[in-house]
């Protein structure tokens, strides 16, 4: 196996509804991830992209072929990969075996998504679609649904009373916006308080407006390449130490083991045992908050806290800026926002500028070694990813 | 690289509207697959499965997830790929990759797809989404009328006339019948004549009924796994010795090329030379004959015809059984059926039933030792797999 690096990396604005094709947003964050690796379009040998409500927002299937016209890549292999929110994680795990191999030694992966384009009722409908559509959508489960019983077993199971979680919860979103308010690709560039989370419409209970991120459009991407190529490529090569990925199918399947995700533990160990490190040698992570109590839970399974303990990270103040893990310093998906296949790409890119000390001040952490990526698709795609400063 | 082997394929009949759902399709093949290779299906260490318009038919995105519950291999890392009709090849593709390089040793791999139930009006709409949706398909551009234009300029630029084209045409779908009618996975058992074609109602000039496959229902899937494992589950293992992949964007993209696909020039010299092959080589070829010219086209830049010489095959019985290079003995996506995300997959089951000996007598191909297979997703993306008998 070869070592994997990330040479140059592209990122839009997420926004609420773009003036843009999903072709020409992807095409933004992949030549600017072109042009930072300092090559030609036409020496990317492969194409990786995420993508999930292509179909539904502009009529547009098997994106990947205009994607490779678009920017000059013509007749380069180009896959679409369609993993719910972890479309992107699973595209650029894909780019990693097959640099990591030798098949390939310069892959542009990334993902993108105009969901927000489409307003949140379609949104919502369509991407209930990645639940179990036979048995669990028809009873009327979509996403908020899907975390409202999380939350309200994770009260159950762990004895954590409602009132405490609802507060772990909104310091969740608070902290987020705490810091999406200076990336200057966030969608939402405003700071909120526990009383503005608490003061919220239901959503769906006990889920308010501002535990739920939004649907967002926007895309971004990067350019991973071997060792050897990187080096000549760049100063500052992020390296791709550890990948996992799991599934757990539907709600049903994990009644046993919820509010748990099992799949996560399984991908993030993967990811660890690559990589040769634990929990305690990460210094910054981007995990998935789609909603306030999916934080919560998957700060646990990562090994950053005991299982009932997630939320006191966020209290504690022990995952925010200066802590012992910084979380989601990108405002993650509650600020950031959430293009849905775009997400775990840009987790990823986030992190590769937090290393090269390049994002906003305010949200800088200084002497970042090591930093992990955590994403979840639907109900129980997961995907995990250790990325090592190189320099 | 490691030596990458079939031990075990499943393939539903692919059929009008199943009564089964997707997931439920794919696990019987699989498991049909799981069983033939003697494996458990906990030994299944990751799965790729193509898939389309699961989210039109039957309203399931993320697929892949809810399979991998459904046949036992929970928590086993689960992929869809979606590029369009070959979207079980790039599957597949990627499986073999994934052995190769020794990340995985048993990898489940194949496609499924449900667009009979949807109705050819719906199946015809959404599916034209493989088209550019910004440009072409907003003029009109649905399959058909892309390949109605690709034979008209083919009759132009090759100087064939049009009436020898249409005849050459007809030639290829009824031998597609000739064939299909003996395949006990087919859905058309009929046989059809060159004068049934030519008095078939017109689609798309010069596109008649019988020059058009079907939209079909059903599954394929195949155990890929490394040469060492294979030899301990298997006396007949069928290795996959060379594949290749390329895409070409929209047709606009194409025009100075087409009717050729350049794509498939790029993404089958990529499979010759890794299998250290030419087309002289090859004693048996499943192609996309999505459309009759589509196959007189293939043809060509497969390396069985010159250029404007394609349709010959056919006149001459060149690619019938018994001559230079049968062609399409499954009965092809004509007679065999077009369930588009499990059709790459299914072309490469039926070149293993075939080397194995185990197709029917009516069109079993003896001494065959190297197989093609060559699918085309959309206007442009290609994947082509070289497969060589193991004993």
């Amino acid at each position: 196996m070869r070592k994997v690096a990330i040479a140059g990396v592209g990122h839009t604005p997420f926004t609420f509804a773009a003036d843009k094709s999903s072709v020409e947003l992807f095409a933004e964050a992949a030549m600017d991830a072109i042009t930072e690796s300092g090559i030609a379009a036409k020496e990317v040998q492969a194409i990786n992209v995420g993508n999930v409500l292509g179909d539904f927002s502009e009529g547009q299937a098997m994106i990947q072929s205009y994607i490779a016209d678009e920017i000059g890549a013509f007749n380069a292999p180009a896959t679409r990969f369609e993993g719910a929110c972890a479309s992107a994680s699973l595209a650029i795990r894909d780019a990693f075996m097959w640099v990591a191999s030798g098949f390939y030694d310069i892959v542009l992966a990334g993902g993108v998504e105009t969901s927000a384009k489409m307003g949140t009722p379609l949104a919502t409908r369509t991407f209930a679609m990645a639940h179990d559509a036979h048995y669990e959508y028809p009873v009327g489960l979509t996403f908020p649904g899907f975390f409202a019983m999380l939350a309200n077993l994770y009260t159950a199971k762990y004895d954590v009373p409602l009132d405490r979680l609802k507060h772990q919860m909104a310091q969740v979103s608070v902290q987020a916006h705490k810091y999406g308010v200076y990336n200057k690709y966030a969608q939402f560039h405003k700071e909120i308080s526990v009383e503005d989370v608490l003061k919220g419409f239901m959503v769906c209970s006990p889920l308010q407006l501002l535990d739920c991120c939004p649907f967002s459009d926007g895309a971004a991407a990067m350019i991973i390449c071997s060792e050897d190529v990187a080096k000549k490529l760049t100063r500052t090569p992020v390296y791709i130490t550890g990948v996992g990925q799991a599934s757990s199918g539907k709600l049903s399947a994990q009644k046993d083991y919820a509010p748990r995700i099992r799949a996560r533990e399984v991908s993030v160990k993967q990811a660890y045992d690559m990589a040769g490190i634990g929990p305690k040698d990460v210094d910054i992570c981007e995990l998935h908050d789609c909603f306030s109590i999916a934080s919560i839970i998957a700060a646990e399974s990562l090994g950053f806290a005991d299982y009932g303990k997630g939320g006191e990270l966020w209290e504690t103040g022990e995952c925010d800026r200066g802590g012992r893990i910084p979380i989601n310093m990108s405002g993650g998906l509650k600020s950031k926002g959430h293009p849905i296949g775009a997400t775990g790409a840009s987790q990823v890119v986030d992190i590769v500028h937090q290393m090269r000390g390049e994002v906003e001040p305010e949200r800088q952490v200084e002497g970042i070694k090591i930093g992990l990526t955590d994403t979840l698709g639907g109900d129980g795609v997961l995907c995990n990813m250790v990325l090592e400063k190189g320099w």
